[in-house]
């Protein structure tokens, strides 16, 4: 089943920062888009500093599954595109939503709280166990698996309860992290997952991009009845 | 343990509406107020057309437990007060909506979906069921009342999954309803509860408050720890 | 993706009944066993009155998807075989429980409760509503359907919340029920739908068979890690 | 407000091991009813070797909230009683089962899941993180608390999704464990509470014993009504 994907990335580390733009040479969105590619999804990205942030009515109306990684510019991201994410989402797109996306304002928008956590970049190592094993977003997945090199983000990790808890994460400094929820809004299917600072190649790791794509085929639209709202006569 | 308690209504059918009048003649507000006072709580008013719509940052700090009641005007609620609201929320003040503030700003900001659903006002029957009777808001009640004379909201609902769907609703139209929901949201408990459309007296319902007061009691801030956002150091 | 579904029946009263076998003269099972072949699976049916109650440890080592259909003789299931089936739940098995199959001994002891409910057979109207309509389950149906003539199931139903609560139905005796519900258990998921008295043709009507089409797609194995359990040495 | 608590220890450890008899003279059971009579609760305890477990019919009809610490006897607990036990918390005696209690019969049949997990009796740190702040059973806690030296629990921990996650564990040898779950079962509040392991004084810390005392108020029955199952006449 392809899978119209569209790859959001805030795009200003790589162009800014040597050290990052080594790890990811055509950015972020260009490794997951080669990646999801790969998997036969149909896949564009879009950047923040693209006219609308590349993402058009016309865009997002052609798009299944929007991936979102932004960071240091989530302010810069206008109000008015926001809306419109979160209106696709209600009407059904898939978000899945990466790393310090935890902030940006299309996910505090949806959940209703700060999103707010502990972090340390450190670069310690963060271990993933999947607690949920039946959930889809765990295909193929060994039951734990580590990353060398990451963002410590810690509880408490301020979002409503997930529909589901697939991942924790533990990291040798002695935190914890509800590292991949579920969530529903509207008819949108909502997937959040810690890791991934610019900094370390994260993103290359087969594990990861599992994930990723195993969420990418979760949060596409499952085709369900569009909800009718407003006056309503009897039925009987 | 007595609860500080703050009923806010719109307050505007009230003035305009003789029907409403006669039915509500101190306000809605009015009437809260009067029966959370018998249940040994501290109670205070506040409506919208008061300064700051009679909810300062003073009077928010003082409140365990906030009603909502509004219907015709919520876009004449500012911007800065439904961040206040929803900021105390945040930070433990339990929130109880009832009826048509189901599409209240705060209520949406802290849902994050459109909170829209089907709605009949033809004066029906409302038949409420309790589906999880081991809830404190269950506390007393019989396993199904019913108010003679409702507006009819029915699904879908358009909300995110509830922590815990205390009551259903039936209506002889042939719709449902999840009348009664709770959620989290940071430190903050919500119940949303359907009933109480503002032309019938269902207010004056022995069974509804009593629904209204186990809700100020379960939502009242139980006392748990501030969570510590931002940089940590390691713990070992 | 074709899935080996095995279709569990009780399958007395088609042969003790001669209302039931004008309604199912192939048994309940033969009915859904022609339905989910039609969807591309490889299906099989079992009942009662064969050895080990057609469940044998080979075939259900070979189901994906177990649904089941049981009523007047859910005492005269072996325990060893229902240990058998929970045990299959656990290890990744889907279950789609049926109608009266409320009551059934796998269910029962895979919920933890009661299962019990509020019943009448008096052949009403049953309304049903999609209340989440991003589930998977609730692909291409419409927001509402009806059956004509069915047996009242109501609340209160004594399971465990749901994962998620898909469907709930209205009668218009005044009663509302949970008609639609997913749980997980272990690595396997289960989907329980309320419609399906026996005298009643629910089984014919095309939405029903799409919901229990969808069921066997949803709870099909995910494909996700098998938990490893016990003593387990310090990962570093 | 008194409640009714039956504290229930399996009681052989302290009695066969010299190493626990040091650290429990009187018996876990001793240590946490004088705890819990502190708070002004009306306390019992009962047993394993004692006559029906010390579980009689009178005793659970006077119980409002059930401790249950096992271990090494699980196996030896009558059929009999666990269905008792059940009952009981299907009708709305709360449960609050501590560490080992894990792997009892009642846990486990009311779970419905194998309750199978990790663990190592290395005598590690455990750290628990609050992770709903909310929740009464968070009350007066600090936002993480350690313990010097504790069994490991770890996950995969194999329970269905709690109705609300309270507590996260960390151990130093990479593991984490959802520690602190609720479940409802019928009218009954079930919460489990993973530290305990019967070589440490874990229930000496007053942490622990806050969370025991929360849990105990939060797990007592709420008053609401008891469902009536059954053939129904139609309301209207």
């Amino acid at each position: 089943m392809a899978i119209n994907v569209t790859v959001w990335n805030e795009y200003r580390h790589e162009r800014n920062n040597p050290e990052v733009a080594r790890v990811y040479p055509e950015g972020i969105h260009g490794l997951l888009a080669t990646v999801l590619q790969k998997e036969g999804h149909s896949v564009r990205t879009a950047t923040l500093d693209e006219a609308e942030h590349g993402l058009t009515e016309e865009v997002l109306e052609k798009t299944d599954v929007l991936i979102w990684w932004g960071h240091a510019a989530h302010s810069e991201v206008s109000d008015q595109i926001v809306e419109r994410v979160c209106q696709r989402v209600q009407d059904g797109m898939g978000l899945v939503v990466l790393h310090s996306g935890h902030f940006s304002k299309p996910f505090k928008k949806l959940m209703g709280t700060s999103c707010n956590l502990k972090w340390r970049g450190a670069g310690e190592k963060e271990r993933l166990w999947v607690v949920e094993p039946s959930h889809p977003i765990a295909k193929g997945l060994p039951e734990h698996f580590e990353l060398p090199c990451e963002e410590m983000y810690g509880e408490r990790f301020d979002i409503p309860q997930p529909d589901c808890l697939v991942f924790l994460s533990w990291f040798p400094g002695g935190e914890v992290f509800r590292s991949g929820c579920t969530f529903t809004r509207g008819m949108g299917k909502i997937f959040y997952f810690a890791p991934g600072h610019e900094t370390y190649p994260t993103y290359y790791d087969p594990v990861i991009q599992r994930v990723i794509a195993n969420a990418v085929l979760w949060a596409a639209p499952s085709g369900g009845p569009a909800p009718v709202f407003g006056f309503a006569e009897p039925l009987e």
